[in-house]
């Protein structure tokens, strides 16, 4: 068998071609919620490489990483899990594992991923590589009848899962050292309608937000036989008369120097929480209803995007100081911020102007504006090094 | 012009295979001093992919990573600075930057890779792309005449480095934004004789520890304006009468909930400081002098390994119980250890093995083990997401 040269260059060019030889540690995806598509980013380069489309239903979606940073896992609200190959541009695996799901995690060693649901109201586990199902964990309570939401899906170390059941009320926590036979310790009567949950950069506390009252669910997960306990009993909605316009979300608190930065519910404030004692040490105005309050990797800065009518701002607080010390608008509907893994830079989502803009974070300078497709969460590869995300 | 296909197949074969797509977030090296190379390592496969020779004089080396994770920053003993593609397992670039050196750091931006140099005293800043020189800052003091050996080299937020003139009894810190016109910031009489140095992971203070007297050189890099100031007067030999076997490193200096680990020296002793108020607050009695006391990403363990001649040994301490809760000897000579990103396994060097060992950091059970020409310091990539690595 014979091939003229030319062919020959071309099924050469196209063996390689597939994907280029690179490293995976500043790449990153945004979601692109109407067209259900992600854009692959590079953060060196401050580009886009590429698109994979055909992720279904994205609203509210998020991601997590393989421990290599070269596949990402995308949670779509329809229940779909996607694995994207990054290097290659496209999806390497998807099932349909849910009917209405919300997100989740990967498990420290990156061998399992799980995903939280709505209906039906449970947690599933799956293995990273094949997606393969290796427990089904119903969030069954009460007289065993009834299956609660699942909410707050964190990974916490020693291959455990840490989420909030909505209706039920409870802090459950998954150990899935043995991925086929799960073992879960309940913590029951938590608080009213937990709603969102999040575990501390260490792993040892696991915090619920309850919208059914005031104050937040706290297990200090080092010792689980103090049960859980309730803390910042006036935190919500309280004596407050501003309408709430969206609920914050507690995945965007920010933890720097000791100090807990949360967004108040409903008030033009971020609170400011002592870590060690878990009380409330001060507030600091700011210019609207706080969606995500996320601090800069170093902890100097901490970045507050709002509800609507004030969603187009983004404001900066100097932790230093304790106050607000920039004010911008990046444009008309913020949704979501990403810092580079050592904070130079921030990657923020401004979806009604199709647009992913890149921010110095020292200078303030805007470095880039990308296009992409009313663009939602920002989530770089450096997230498969972090635990509680 | 014509190939048969069995040219063809080995040609496509050939041009695919010099490298494999995949992901770098799991790789790391391990240096290889007697040799002059490092093994490529997997921590996912927990396997050595390969080895890159060539490296020169590696002992005491270190090494940095690019922000994309492919290439490591091999900084050797004979002023080699050697660019080390993980994916291709060779060379891509190396220069002898200095005659005697002692390791070097990475910019928070990625794009400048520093050297510190004992001779001629100094720091020399690279691209990190093509390792050509952009700036060469002499560590001159005192009348002009003399240069200072440097130590302590470390990064820091704002494209800084900072470090520490062992000779001069000054730390520096020198400002990178424009990388031809470096400015720098000199704290002038800080204490006698620093001899290494580190920055804590939020990148706020930097540390140097001080061989010509007892105590600790501080920085608070976010209030220059205060100066330098001296901590733990008592630390040192003081009335110590065990002979020092081993100065031991400051970059193994762990922090975890709040406090400072640190090891005594001299003693068989981990130092416990309050990060807060850089007051003692406590010491655990080990097993010898410490060497590295490093904590677990989740700050629930910390690890000690030892000088001779109780260099077999780790132990581990509960942060909780603040006490020693395991004793194991890996080998004869544990010259260094490194965690896994979210920290579910340890990786260690038996230098005189000639192995490296991976553990299981919950159960203590060993995983691994790898076959090694006398390793020393083991480095994951995913410290190109940290600050002060």
């Amino acid at each position: 068998m014979k091939f003229p040269f030319s062919i020959l260059a071309a099924l050469l060019l196209s063996a390689c071609s597939g994907a280029t030889l690179r490293g995976t540690g500043d790449l990153g995806i945004v979601i692109e919620r109407a067209g259900g598509s992600v854009a692959v980013i590079d953060s060196s380069a401050r580009a886009i490489l590429g698109r994979v489309e055909g992720l279904g239903d994205l609203s509210h979606a998020s991601a997590v990483y393989s421990r290599d940073g070269r596949y990402a896992y995308v949670f779509g609200r329809d229940g779909g899990l996607s694995k994207v190959d990054l290097l290659r541009r496209r999806i390497a695996r998807r099932i349909i594992q849910a009917g209405n799901s919300i997100g989740g995690a990967i498990s420290q060693d990156g061998r399992l991923v799980a995903a939280q649901n709505y209906e039906p109201g449970g947690v599933k586990v799956f293995d990273a590589e094949t997606l393969e199902l290796l427990a089904d964990i119903p969030a069954t309570y009460g007289d065993g009848s009834r299956r609660s939401k699942v909410v707050g899906l964190a990974d916490v170390p020693g291959n455990k899962f840490a989420y909030a059941l909505f209706d039920a009320g409870e802090i459950w926590v998954a150990d899935l050292s043995k991925p086929r036979e799960p073992k879960v310790t309940k913590f029951l009567s938590i608080g009213s309608q937990p709603y969102d949950g999040l575990v501390t950069p260490d792993g040892r506390h696991y915090l619920a937000g309850l919208f059914g009252e005031d104050g937040i669910a706290l297990v200090d997960l080092w010792k689980p036989e103090q049960g859980a306990r309730k803390i910042l009993a006036s935190y919500g909605k309280g004596m407050e008369k501003l309408p709430v316009f969206k609920m914050p979300h507690l995945r965007g608190w920010a933890v720097a120097g000791g100090r807990v930065y949360l967004p108040a519910i409903g008030k033009h404030e971020v609170l400011v929480v002592d870590s060690a004692t878990w009380q409330e040490v001060g507030r600091i105005p700011v210019k609207g209803q706080p969606v995500f309050v996320m601090a800069r990797p170093d902890g100097r800065q901490i970045w507050v995007n709002f509800a609507f009518p004030d969603y187009s701002h983004i404001q900066v607080i100097d932790t230093l100081e304790q106050k607000v010390v920039q004010t911008f608008s990046p444009g008309k509907a913020v949704l979501h911020m990403e810092f580079t893994p050592r904070g130079e830079n921030v990657w923020i989502s401004a979806r009604d102007d199709n647009r992913v803009l890149v921010y110095d974070t020292a200078s303030f300078a805007k470095l880039a504006e990308l296009p992409a497709q009313n663009p939602s969460g920002i989530f770089f590869t450096s997230r498969a090094a972090r635990i509680g995300f």
